[in-house]
């Protein structure tokens, strides 16, 4: 029995916010000191590393779980399945619906419970539920899908990575640039036929040095409520973690799978710095002592910036979909989802399209 | 291949909180208008129908993972496992990590990863991830970890179910005495001798009309921020759903495992509301044309409150412990777990210990 991925679908939000749009910001250090730097050498040098031009942020009337909805019903659409026959929405996100202008999260009911209701699903036996596991959520959703095709408890599962970061950032905080809103769904069938499907996947959780890489804390800026927290990370220790951690767990399941590496078509990587997910694929094809294939790792970081769970669904979206320039997948491909974030966690799912 | 439950554990928060400690509460209709009735009725009512005398509160310096963690320690002590052999670590909650007197839930890491830190686990092979489910979130993380174990991606897990509703209740909503703290978890192996372990389980999701039963909204006090917001419940329509859905939820379960209601021996039920239990209890033994054995539904509501995802591991710990008066389990005993919640999610899974 394999799980294959028989629809996706994305939304990209539709506010533009330019790198331009930072160039009045009044960037802080961590002790509130003012940066130094001019913003425009600033935003210069964010460019270079991360690769970000842009990014969407969704309008004040949208929450994540309806940015979540409207990629579930294009994944649905495009699966041409009845919306009646799923067994599982598993729904990964960080921070839950942050109504804008506000900073509690509303989870209450579950995001994944939120979108079955937009989606006006009937059948009681669709189990929906939201799963935190960092930026790797959405694809951890995909292991889990597979879990439960395999256990025999499902057939269909509609697994969604939704976020609005936008409504968690420090204005204060260089990263704030990073930060992006987004979301990305599939829809994934148990088939007895074929070769197509989830062929091996890899997972880790790093707690003992990495739990506090990325967490919420307050803002830059003294004079802000302390109380008051926004997502916050330490950059560098999480370029040398994904570094040293993320190429040994794709070779991981990779070699799970019992594929070569000249088998692997495409990689779909987690969309956080540019320069970063450069350095992880050099390292993992280095890992096979082979060079990074011409065009293997398409990138929608420049235009959409880090949407978080959104990301790889989003970006393996629209290639399938012909929208990214030079870049395409064909029946048959072997392709690597992976992802590293909050946590820390790892994973990475070889599969067959 | 059963999934067999090794090592329970609880934590019990150390702040009594009793039902005379709301006699000077202003206790307000949804609209605003003071409730009208004295204080003195409003409780002896409220506790006739739900059964609760005192509920407990975390301490200040303790938040949600950090119950979760004291609950965790000890169902791997009882398990008398090595902690490193831990494939999964699955953590059901609802609102994370709220600092007492802040209106912030932290989730970021998620409350798995902060659990498996102060854990000291190092092995990156132990997969930490956080569920929301409602309160019945616990039960699903059994039935996930169940899942995972069938797949063949695991053999030990830690479930792990903890809240503290204290920190998200409306003070002038009556509602708010219902509420508590807790945590309380288990250890779950792989095993292929013997007879006990899990035996069938059933989860159904209900969004159509139910998805908003509980909800995150603004206080009945109308001077009040309309943008800070807390739990907050339809009860009735709660009640009704609980009374029509959960006895056959659980009857699918049991008609599952092939057995006879006869082999029912203790059913450890959410401890929402003790009428709301009582009735539900009723109408399961009624769909087997038989009569509610006696004891066969241990009770801790009266002293521990409603404590969300913490109280159906809470109480079996309880009882597996002899904590319990006039309660005991024993090996072989067939045992049913079901819980009721936000989503409105509703599982079952019956159990020989």
């Amino acid at each position: 029995m394999r799980s294959v991925i028989t629809g996706t679908g994305s939304y990209i939000p539709s506010i533009v916010k330019k790198n331009s749009d930072f160039i009045n910001s009044n960037f802080l250090n961590e002790d509130g000191t003012p940066f130094g730097n001019e913003n425009e050498e600033i935003i210069e040098k964010f460019k270079a590393i991360t690769g970000i031009e842009e990014r969407r942020y969704a309008s004040e009337d949208l929450n994540s779980s309806d940015l979540g909805y409207l990629a579930a019903k294009k994944a649905i659409e495009d699966a041409g399945i009845n919306k009646e026959e799923l067994d599982y929405i598993i729904l990964a996100h960080n921070f839950g619906d942050v109504k804008s202008g506000t900073i509690q999260s509303d989870v209450l009911p579950s995001l994944a419970s939120r979108v079955k209701y937009k989606l006006g699903i009937k059948n009681s036996g669709c189990v929906a539920y939201d799963i935190l596991f960092g930026c790797p959520g959405w694809i951890e959703g995909v292991i889990q899908a597979e879990a439960f095709i395999k256990a025999g408890i499902a057939k269909k599962c509609l697994v969604i990575g939704t976020e609005t970061l936008s409504r968690v950032v420090d204005e204060f905080d260089r990263d704030s640039m990073i930060f992006a809103d987004g979301a990305g769904a599939c829809v994934i069938e148990a088939s007895e036929k074929g070769t197509n499907g989830v062929l091996s996947h890899a997972t880790q959780t790093d707690t003992l040095d990495e739990c506090y890489y990325l967490f919420f804390g307050k803002s830059f800026n003294k004079n802000e409520d302390p109380d008051v927290r926004y997502i916050k990370m330490l950059g560098r220790k999480i370029y040398e973690y994904g570094l040293n951690h993320v190429p040994l767990a794709m070779k991981s399941a990779l070699d799970k799978s019992g594929l070569d590496i000249s088998e692997v078509k495409k990689v779909f990587i987690h969309q956080a710095n540019e320069k970063m997910d450069e350095a992880i694929i050099k390292r993992f094809f280095r890992l096979y002592k082979t060079k990074v294939p011409k065009g293997v790792m398409p990138m929608s970081i420049h235009k959409l910036g880090n949407s978080s769970v959104a990301t790889v669904p989003t970006l393996f979206d629209l290639v399938k979909n012909g929208k990214i320039e030079h870049q395409e997948i064909n029946s048959g491909d072997v392709v690597i989802f992976a992802s590293v974030g909050a946590g820390m966690n790892i994973n990475a799912v070889v599969y067959r399209c």
